[in-house]
């Protein structure tokens, strides 16, 4: 049957490859690579560097496609849904198109494909469309969060206290009520700016595991302004800009472990 | 100035090393590798693998040591506290006593250093301790929370919604508010026979990453009776059991992204 291996390459350092993830790569007969837009092209890059640096099987084919633009009429979650079914065509095709029975396309995700990706959800559509039968086999990788704790030398969590991981967006709509430690992603609104206790701390983190990657961290407060400064300037360098951070409010209670 | 490498080695799998972290193993001058117990014997292993297949530095010294028992009497928190200013005066004495000015040591952290573990907290310790100078690098790792999603091919999160980090312990005091997902880890007691939710999904892995995993999903209401039954008998047969696993709940609103 054909597969479909699904990688976490890491947050952006060719380095969190695992060696795991390196083998997968060699199984691949073909490997897909998104191209488009600064990010993108940037993205894309990467992964270029990890194929060079990694991938040992001279007869894996590597395609190019152009991501599919999302539309901007209509809500945002039609968008969303009919952006993934064309990425599903496009990975559709390629399984049909330029795989034999028993071959492996190989996906090569940013990050770990468990988390805020898409990748996994867009596999499932083309499942449900029933018009190539294949397996699916994921492989982890580290992810944004991790280089953030790790350049930081910080735990994400307290001792026995819950963490939650969210969006800008949800944060920008009110402090999580079971949590006193949040952990935002795809932060568009600078959300970090609507928090307004006075004690909570942040730790911040760009372009992280990159050559670029800047890390701030210290009073909310104190630093809010900065990380936003900071977050301007380097997007405005770049062209494009991904970045995660930690919040932590005082807890007042903290268990074993 | 001596240096303190703590790196992460994945969740079970050598496979899950990263091109990082066998670069660091690498940079070590000596490496302490903890053992103790059925299942400190069984990571002790897993870490002597991990420096048998990646260690090619000859000069490395690897030593043992005996992890100390922790206190049964006094509070819970007590009893961690002294555990990890015991296991403090272990990493002092090795800086003071085996390494020389300029040298490094590293410390294998099962999984990754961020997510509940101690070893961060314990360096830290050392450091306010005040008896010998070092600085810290940490090297991110595959979590076992990774090796979950990976293992049954799903997301952590749902599209745009939050998921809980948190504790067996946590959990068994009631749903997370904020969040129809919630990933729990560290749980003696299997507090996902207090969820209630005729609707609710698991998602539940043990020796994660080892070729002993086992991964059990469907229904909460369906499997919570076999999944207490499989890991009673798993605990029985290795004599130590790791597990982790995600509870969903129907959300009835999902975001873009």
């Amino acid at each position: 049957m054909r597969k479909i291996l699904v990688i976490g390459i890491g947050a952006g350092n060719p380095e969190h490859m695992t060696v795991q993830a390196i083998k997968a790569l060699n199984r691949a007969d073909v490997l897909l690579i998104p191209t488009k837009g600064a990010e993108k092209a940037y993205l894309a890059d990467v992964r270029r560097e990890i194929c060079d640096r990694f991938l040992e099987n001279s007869s894996c084919r590597i395609l190019d496609y152009a991501v599919p633009v999302r539309r901007a009429d209509g809500t945002y979650e039609d968008g969303v849904h009919d952006w993934h079914r064309a990425i599903a065509g496009i990975y559709e095709r390629t399984l049909l198109n330029e795989l034999g029975e028993n071959q492996t396309l190989g996906l090569l995700v940013w990050g770990d494909p468990m988390l805020y990706d898409s990748t996994l959800r867009i596999v499932e559509h083309v499942r449900t469309a029933g018009n190539v039968a294949f397996e699916t086999e994921v492989i982890p990788g580290i992810t944004s969060v991790q280089a953030l704790c790790a350049g930081h030398g910080i735990a994400l969590n307290r001792i026995g206290l819950p963490v939650e991981i969210t969006t800008g967006r949800r944060l920008s709509e009110g402090w999580p009520e079971s949590s006193r430690d949040a952990l935002v992603m795809l932060d568009g609104v600078q959300a970090f700016r609507t928090v307004e206790d006075p004690e909570a701390e942040i730790w911040w983190g760009a372009y992280l595991g990159t050559p670029h990657e800047i890390l701030l961290s210290g009073k909310l407060a104190d630093i809010a302004e900065t990380i936003t400064e900071t977050r301007a300037k380097a997007r405005e360098a770049h062209g494009w800009i991904m970045d995660t951070y930690l919040i932590r409010r005082p807890a007042g209670e903290e268990e074993g472990a």
